[in-house]
């Protein structure tokens, strides 16, 4: 597994593997890797002949310089992770590397980013679609894969793709759960006993709202279940929960024929924000 | 000189030629082409192996419906100008071939678009960043091409390259003037005899205050020498004129040492919108 540094390098190696005919796959990540983000590497590794995985926190993205600092960071065994499920090269980039002159340009995803996520931390979409595009064109790949646990950054990122006429393909691999549920996640890590034991909720509550969902419970009572379970745990902040359209994202009154609802939430737990989200197709 | 009419057409075409290891450049047009056009196919081709043309009257970046309507347009006319001097590729894509579906990402440039053409046409610069990223995403190629006519344009461009990393190189290219001093411009073709004759007065007032930046005259008398200049015609309502600095447009109210000055203004002369600018190296 090679690893690169420098934007220069990873374009020269991509459009080298270009050239010669490969087929490249890109896993965007920003490190503190589970096995959710193992999945995306060898879901890579089916379909390309080149997986490249970047490691990069991405200061755009957060909305709390408290996050972003605290945010794990764990290159050294990150890249032990990676070459045995078949990474073949490593981009771990300094922040002036990608960021050499602060940006400019800002995206606005109007209706797609003023719910959930973009409604609660400003900017972070922006902040998404601007690595997401430089990573994009430094690795070139023909496939970039990304987990449903952030079902809305998938949106986003797709609508980019369409949006510009990206020539590429998003592939998107299901959330990986702990054993009792918890969503993987980096920020995981950051959990004390107390709220790690508690975490499971999340995904529970989640689970009993989608069972709502398909018994036609309409939203305004799915939304008034999950706050009355999430309120009954002290360790628990609920800052959202919300039953959307999964492809608009916009929140429902009622359910349409034909079209798939996502239930999404995010919590505090024990200063740890966490979101999760389940899918009830149509 | 083949003619690609889709989008994945262009991609296959230019995913070829770079795979057998092609320089590939890029002149974006409206069409209804020019020497000003032509002199861009020509630098292109003189640093490229492969030299596309795009023509395609781009209706995101009208904010006038009439605008967009009587834009010229000569297809048959361009191709036969297009070979002669090296266009390999020329893309002649429908609206629908560009714009599959409606777009629902929105850029900002910030305070470079809150200036001049970005001021008087809202959402202009959304447009022309739209689909230059689209053409870039379509082409890919080692280098664009672009007239400096368009000189906030090309700030923009030069933006949105820095900041989503464009692994690609802008050149920009002076602007070409008949005889009499008048920038070419594709809306030349809708000047009636009257306005065509009275057009050559917006070089003239461009030419006279640059010789006033030259001698140290302080913007404010600039603009003012300028705007009554432009009231002697009364064929021609002025826009806007601007001092403006060269790389980042905001108006000035002093000169800064070493920095450039770009003078620019708009105009309509017998309902045709026209803009001009020259430049004051420091």
């Amino acid at each position: 597994m090679q690893i690169l540094t420098t934007a220069a390098g990873l374009q020269a190696y991509t459009e080298r593997a270009r050239q010669t005919g490969k087929r490249v796959g890109l896993v965007p990540t920003m490190g503190a890797l589970h096995a959710g983000h193992l999945q995306l590497v060898r879901a890579a590794r089916a379909d390309c002949d080149e997986v490249i995985a970047s490691l990069f926190v991405n200061p755009t993205q957060f909305n709390s310089a408290e996050d972003f600092r605290l945010y794990p960071r764990l290159p050294e065994a990150d890249a032990a992770l990676l070459a045995p499920v078949g990474c073949t090269a490593l981009f771990v980039p300094s922040v002036d590397e990608i960021y050499p002159r602060p940006t400019v340009l800002r995206f606005d995803f109007g209706a797609l980013e003023q719910v959930m996520e973009g409604a609660h931390r400003p900017g972070h979409f922006n902040g998404v679609a601007t690595v997401v595009s430089k990573l994009f064109h430094l690795a070139r790949p023909h496939r970039a894969y990304f987990g449903q646990k952030d079902w809305q950054q998938v949106a986003v990122i797709r609508q980019l793709v369409a949006d510009l006429s990206f020539d590429l393909e998003i592939v998107a691999c299901p959330t990986i759960r702990e054993a009792d549920g918890l969503a993987m996640s980096s920020r995981n890590l950051r959990l004390d006993a107390e709220a790690r034991a508690v975490a499971p909720l999340l995904h529970r509550v989640l689970v009993a709202a989608a069972a709502e969902v398909r018994q036609g419970i309409l939203p305004a009572q799915v939304r008034a279940s999950a706050a009355s379970a999430l309120a009954s745990e002290p360790l628990v902040t609920p800052e959202y929960f919300e039953v959307a359209d999964a492809q608009t994202l916009q929140p429902l009154s009622e359910y349409a024929a034909g079209r798939d609802v996502v239930l999404c939430l995010a919590a505090h737990l024990g200063g740890v924000r966490l979101i999760d989200n389940v899918v009830v197709a149509a």
